[in-house]
Parts: structure tokens; C-alpha cells; sequence
């Protein structure tokens, strides 16, 4: 299943893109796709739902993150072998982790507004995890079990407030509009091995990243076990996974983005973010 | 006003604490104490209520965090100058920013599960803040208008999760029950100068930490400032604002919390926490 939510920002409402692509609302069967609701049990109701019988949605609705909330959002930084290389940093011995402010979570393709202060704002594609059971120390074989579904996450980065002001990467990964998810919560079923997806960002139509998910250091598996040990994941819980090599810190000379730019981002069979480049 | 959440984990309802000390059960007044409901015009109505004609409740009640479940729990790090003196840590040009899962927050006198790879588990009292407004980019003379109360947070944390295991402190700072909250939010009417709070920490009744809130390297006011300019702060999120020296971590010889110890820590005005220690 491909789902997704729509509506205007702060009052999206659950849909479902049926196997012809169109999008059906999905508000008579459940609230919202969230913490509230995202369940293995809830996803199974779902699926049991012929989609010809829900209501299509006429007109170009937006889509908002393909979930809602969550109670955690965190990264795994320095997860590809090439991107930790360009950034100039060890290859990690066990996954970095930080968390990214939940309020700065945003839909696919909402325009991104640098914040006044902003100076080395930067993309980084990647592969987003939504938990979707309460997992305690799990191991690595029981951890896939526990994924609802997957998405495209980009983990945008100003790289200033993150490495230059002092402690703690958190400062640069959570300003609103950070974290845009989406366009669908493609459901673990579709997905049997994560660690075999490309994924790739233009800027401006310059292919900037390209790798596959088969490059991790730490698969998803290892990852959510890893983290299942530091606290317990919960369902709603969004993990984005890492970076291939490109971002602009990287580039010789570094590129940053800047008002006017435009990103296009596609992790294989979970849909593709375009986002403009603002100045707030 | 003080205001508190009782009951079994997982179902506190609100309450407050009426001025002869007694509980008295809100749930008829509003839904429950946090994000939902946190905003400064609630309590403009909570205050305009007579506690005398809230019912009692009676007996004992177990006290929950007294807030729900904050979107984002926010530490300050290294924000008292004898505290980074003892971590072996330069002190900061800036607040140093990290966050801790959620999911870690706990009642104020629940016991604590020593995670089974736990080493260095550590105390830590502190002064907390919850917002109580929407802010972005305030500036300090307007922050404190945002702020809806303060309460104690021992802002557990687990050393060898925190710093031996590769990158990042909220590794060490989210396990469950790693975020005792509370016994009150008391109301920031109350108190009209979070920098004159004395806060102390006692270890199986020896003294450890004694501190006060005057000597905190950023103060509350320039501590919400700065974040507002990095994430939008929002109703019932969570800050706890750092800790002074006395840690175990700073101890020669060092001294971490083990299965029987007893933790009573108070923040001045703001109640105190008993917590005792387990093995999980």
C-alpha cells in the first residue's frame, strides 16, 4: 500500500493512492496515519480495503508528510562509507545517532524557507523508517518485523548551526521545514529488502547524490535493534538512515543551497520530493 | 498554581495541588496537562478557578510527570561552570543543544530500571522549563512571557552510552524512565526569577550536588532565545536547563548509580523527587 496524507499544512487528512494512481481518502476508515493509529494491526485493517470503494479525491490536493507527528524523529549520521569520506569524519564503529525536532517535519514538496541566520544549508537523501510496533531491545533478526513502512526523508542540514556553533548536531537538523516526508508510507510488505533501493538527488537538475541503500554501514535491521537497546521505539517513530556521498559540504568548492534553487529527490520505489529553495 | 497529573502510568489525569496542600482532580476542567491543552490562555482559566470546589482526591496517588508527553524534550549541556569544570569539558561559547527521547519521561518518585547494558548511569538535578507559546526567534527580553512553569527534571544519564559509544549524547539520555518530571508544574507567575532557585541532589541521604540557578552559564531567558532561532518551540515542550557540579561522573573516585540507591533531589519552590534505583 502507498499511503499517504493531503490537505492543507496542520490539517492533512489520510489517503490512499490506488493501484491506477489516483488518490482515495481514507478519513471514514481511521483519524489520521500517526503515532495515534500507526499500527501492524492497523495496516492489516487497511489492507483488507478493496481501494475502488473509497472516495477519489478530485483536484490537485498538497500532500503533507506521509505521517503524522511522530514522538521521535531520528538520524543515523555518517552511514554511508562514501559520505562519511567527504565529510571528513571516521567511519563510525557503532551507528551515530541524534534526533531531529519532530516540529520540523514537512510535506514532499513544500517550498523550504532558509532561516535568517541560515549559511551552510544542506540535502541529504535518504531512507526513512516508520516503526510500527513497541520494540525493546529486539535483535536484529526480529527488527524488520516491527517497520511499518518506508519513505523518502530529507534530512536537510545547515551545516553552521550543526558543526560551527558549538555541541550537539540537533542544532542543525531542526529548524521547521527540516524534514520533508514523503510523498508515500510505502508499507513494509513492498518492500522486502531495504538495503536494495538507489536513491538520488538533483539540484537544479544536477545530479548531485546517487548511491543504494545496499552501501550502509549499518542496515536497517542493525540500526533499529542498535537504537531498540538505547530507548524504546515506538509506532510513529520516523528513522532516517543516513546519506549517500554529494551533499554540498562535500562538493570542491561546497555549494549550499540558496533562494530559487530546486531539489528533486527519489529513493527507488517510494516516490520522489521537489522542493523550491525560499529565503524566510 | 501547581499543577500535577496522578494515577497509574499511562492514565494520569490533571490535577492540582489546592493552597492547604491537598489534590484536587481537574478532569472535569480540561483533558490532561501538555501539548494539547498547554497554552497560556489555560492557565489564565485554571487560575480562575477555586480550587476548594475541585473535588478531593483521596488516599495516595501516584504522581505522573506533570506534563504529557512533550514533542520535543530539549537539555541544555554543560551549563553550570563547576559542572564542565568536573566533566573534563571547555565551557561553552554557546548553549550546547541535545535532546532526549520522549519516550523517556517519568513520574517524579518512580523507581529507576538500570537498562541491562548500563555502566555509568548518572544523576542529574535540574531546573525545567515549559513553554507555554508558540515562539520562533524571540529575542530574551520576550522569552520568558513563553514560558508556562517550571519543574524539576533529573536528566538521567547513562555516561557509557552518552560518550564511549561513538557520537552523539542523546544515546545516553533516552532510555525509559530516564526523565522523572515533576512532583509540580509550578506556573511561571510564581516564580518570578528562575535564576534564584536553589537545587540539590542527595544520594542514599549524602549530599552531591548543591547548586543554585544563578550560576548557569545561560540563563534561561538567552537559553529559549537561542533555541527559538534554531526550532520553533511550542506548547508543552520540555527544556531542562542543565545541572551543577556533583555528578558521579565528576567524583574521584567516579560513583554511578547501582540496584538499592536512593536519589531525593528538589529545585527550590518546585517540589522534589524520591526515586529509587532498580536493576531491570
Amino acid at each position: 500500500m502507498r499511503l499517504v496524507r493531503y490537505g492543507p499544512a496542520g490539517h492533512e487528512r489520510p489517503g490512499m493512492i490506488a493501484s491506477d494512481g489516483t488518490l482515495r481518502d481514507l478519513s471514514a476508515v481511521l483519524d489520521d496515519i500517526g503515532p495515534a493509529t500507526l499500527t501492524i494491526e492497523t495496516l492489516d485493517r487497511l489492507r483488507a480495503i478493496d481501494p475502488s470503494t473509497l472516495p477519489p479525491v478530485n483536484g490537485v490536493a498538497r500532500l503533507g508528510p506521509c505521517i503524522a507527528r511522530p514522538a521521535k524523529f531520528i538520524g543515523i549520521g555518517l552511514n554511508y562509507r562514501d559520505h562519511a569520506a567527504e565529510s571528513g569524519m571516521a567511519l563510525p564503529t557503532e551507528p551515530v545517532v541524534f534526533q531531529k525536532a519532530s516540529s520540523c517535519i514537512a510535506g514532499p514538496d513544500d517550498d523550504l524557507m532558509l532561516p535568517p541566520e541560515a549559511v551552510k544549508t544542506d540535502w541529504e537523501v535518504e531512507l526513512g523508517v516508520v516503526i510500527g510496533q513497541r520494540l525493546k531491545r529486539v535483535d536484529d533478526t526480529a527488527a524488520l518485523a516491527g517497520v511499518a513502512g518506508y519513505c523518502v526523508v530529507n534530512d536537510i542540514s545547515e551545516r553552521g548551526f550543526q558543526l560551527d556553533r558549538g555541541g550537539q548536531w540537533t542544532k542543525g537538523k531542526s529548524a521547521d521545514g527540516f524534514g520533508p516526508v514523503g510523498p508515500w508510507l510505502v508499507t513494509a510488505d513492498e518492500i522486502p529488502d531495504p538495503q536494495a533501493l538507489r536513491l538520488w538527488l538533483s539540484l537544479n537538475d544536477e545530479r548531485r547524490q546517487d548511491g543504494t541503500t545496499a552501501d550502509m554501514v549499518f542496515g536497517v535491521a542493525r540500526i533499529i535493534a542498535y537504537l531498540s537497546q538505547l530507548m524504546t521505539l515506538e509506532p510513529g517513530d520516523l528513522i532516517c538512515t543516513g546519506t549517500p556521498a554529494g551533499v554540498g559540504m562535500g562538493a570542491r568548492p561546497q555549494r549550499f543551497l540558496k533562494a530559487g534553487d530546486r531539489m528533486v529527490l527519489e529513493v527507488e520505489r517510494l516516490g520522489r520530493q521537489t522542493i523550491r529553495v525560499r529565503q524566510d
